[in-house]
């Protein structure tokens, strides 16, 4: 039996998932038991390779309502009109694989629910990490665990800035303009390099680490603009590097509020596995008990990678559809009905870095350590350089593992000095 | 419906498992529909923790044989009796979950066709790199891709030992002795050091990945005996590292017998994403088309790292039984039915690298130039260092990609040089 596929978009990835089953030899046996049988566009005025003409259309609608179609695949992108035709999709009975980490992070629940009533499988292992096999290593491989944490390199785009900067010792403004004409970063980079990106992949990760749904506005978010070269240095010289990184974790906490989402740029010792996770390569590591850590890594994004993960999907479902029409594999599904209670970014307790820039005057060292004293901030390392220009001397800090809010206290507190000009980079440190 | 599982021993894998169902909270859903009912135990004498006594038994076959059990999980290891009760199992219509990488290296074949006949699935994510989910990506997650190659280090002693030699300068026979003491390397080595272990799990690892049945002995091997701390030394010098690898890839070939596979000390270069593997964890790397490079990494034995293997393969059976009793599941079998025609080592292209130690002679480096030019040999690098002892001046050279049967050929005129004392370490350069 022939299962039949229903293609919306055919673009980058769209193209990348038809190739696969157009060249199906050397791959999964099961790949000549799929037919691509639609294909919706934006527009039939495109020149489209290697599709026939006459399964293509402008019609998406048409394709999640067409009773033919078994499984729907949604590599449009976008919060509309995918999100609709999911949920028609959906409604319609059919299977669906998405890419879409944006509608998935935002609707999940509502997909969710829907898929569960009417019995069908949401798919989405190319929403997070596109190539990297860890949406299903979480569903189902890692079962027997009990996750303790996920930290992930998650977007490509600011991996290959921040990667270009330590190597080079270039600027972030400089490196953003080239990221942009080489194609690796959009033209407006919002999505990217304040961390929203990471932020939608973390939701999806997070929530299928832990168990429970998890609110894209609950995880504390910051991106990479403030970053410096002159911080690259420093982290260089204090035996780190700069990533963005997405971190979930359980802690111990007084109340059940006891997990911690957060993206931010972090500065993680050279030694981490995630610190040589270069260029657009993303890589997610899992601690968990009793398996310990492992490692994913791979392309994070592109059409090959993101159509290698869309493919495992329809393979999983039509594997499912052949052997059991009528009936859901758990393992396929998402048990989470609950949403998590995330603690708030004020209970983390970490590591922080400080740049500040300072009036070069005596006692200004005194003056920092006794605000930082009185809020319980104690410092593991102070590096103070000569005059940088204009009479301002740089220093940096880097504290012992202190309360977030302890630390923002101690900040205010320092805002506050004469002697103080300014406090150019705050990171937390892994 | 709970699902009754028969374990068959109760070493540290055996009893990883039984904790993980005794403490389901915070894990798979699935867990608690699952029941360890009976154990299989060598010996009754031995205190157990935490496993009831009316559920241990010394009769092994009558767990096997016990209509009340679906599913048996073989942790014992060796060869016998664990493949017979397997077969048996089989025969009984049991589902299987094993970590026996030996037994399916060698009788997995057997095996297999049994399972395919009965209708059962054989599961064996322990089997070869302990927690890293990497039979599921092969089997599920990567299906859509082409794999042009494997490449792993997939036993942990042999990189524990390399990686202490490589930090600590150490020679192999005293990194040998520690890791023995510390419990990381068996009294008789041999498994591991020579490569056998490697081999094994490489056979399984390339089944997977190329779709053909492997020959355990059409796997070209080589252990780690013969580096020593001047190679490490030399490796340093020239910008590598030095792991015990299994590589399997497809070459371009004038026959069929396209497919490498190869387990030996390889020098690789530090910035290669294996290079900074180190200690006991296992790594692979897989590259596939369109995919490009995905790389796993974990720990690749232990108890809770193959527990939490035997574990994701329980889940993955207990879910396709539940929802489909009579049917199995395509992505959870192993298609492949012919054998892989392996290429010869002689085959191989490669860059080598040799140590050679020699009279201090005049005229030396001539020799050696001379012999490896009438084979078709280039040299990338050579190095010559100042007498090392009693006479004897060390030579390093490395190849320019060469033929494994032109650099046999220029090493045996080598060796019969007038000049020539010996050559202590050939290895292989990825």
């Amino acid at each position: 039996m022939t299962y039949k596929v229903g293609l919306l978009g055919l673009g980058t990835v769209g193209t990348g998932v038809a190739k696969i089953f157009q060249d199906p030899n050397g791959r999964h046996p099961l790949l000549p038991d799929i037919d691509i049988a639609r294909v919706g566009v934006r527009s039939l005025n495109k020149q489209r390779e290697a599709i026939a003409s006459n399964i293509v259309t402008e019609d998406l609608e048409a394709i999640v309502n067409d009773p033919a179609i078994d499984i729907v695949v949604e590599v449009i992108g976008g919060i509309e009109p995918a999100k609709s035709l999911i949920l028609k999709a959906i409604a319609n009975g059919k299977h669906v694989v998405t890419a879409n980490k944006a509608v998935i992070a935002r609707h999940g629940h509502e997909i969710f629910a829907a898929a569960k009533e009417k019995g069908v499988y949401v798919m989405l292992e190319a929403a997070a990490c596109g190539g990297i096999p860890v949406i299903q290593a979480l569903k189902q491989s890692l079962g027997g665990n009990r996750i303790t944490e996920l930290t992930g390199i998650v977007n490509g785009t600011t991996n290959y800035i921040l990667s270009r900067m330590y190597f080079e010792g270039a600027d972030f403004d400089a490196t953003l303009a080239e990221a942009q004409q080489l194609g690796y970063a959009e033209a407006d980079p919002t999505a990217d390099v304040d961390g929203y990106d990471a932020a939608d992949k973390m939701a999806i990760l997070a929530s299928l680490a832990f168990g429970d749904r998890v609110k894209l506005e609950d995880i504390y978010r910051e991106g990479i603009r403030s970053i410096t070269s002159a911080d690259i240095g420093y982290a260089k010289e204090l035996g780190f590097t700069i990533k963005l990184l997405g971190i979930a974790r359980r802690v111990e906490g007084k109340d059940d509020s006891n997990l911690e989402i957060r993206v931010h740029p972090t500065m993680i010792p050279l030694q981490h596995p995630l610190a040589n996770i270069h260029g657009v390569t993303n890589a997610v590591r899992i601690e968990g008990d009793p398996i310990g850590e492992v490692v994913f890594s791979g392309p994070g994004a592109g059409a090959g990678a993101t159509a290698s993960a869309v493919v495992a999907d329809i393979i999983n479902v039509v594997a499912a559809l052949k052997s059991m029409p009528n009936q859901v594999n758990q393992l396929m599904g998402y048990p989470h009905e609950n949403y998590a209670k995330i603690a708030p970014i004020a209970n983390t307790v970490t590591q922080f870095y400080a740049r500040l820039l300072t009036h070069d005057k005596s006692g200004v060292i005194g003056d920092l350590g006794t605000a930082f004293g009185k809020h319980c901030v104690s410092l593991n390392a102070i590096l103070q350089k000569t005059t940088v220009h204009d009479g301002l001397a740089e220093i940096v800090v880097v504290t012992q593992r202190v309360s977030e809010l302890n630390f923002q206290q101690a900040i205010a507190t320092i805002r506050e000095l004469p002697t103080l000009h300014s406090i150019p980079t705050v990171l937390r440190v892994l």
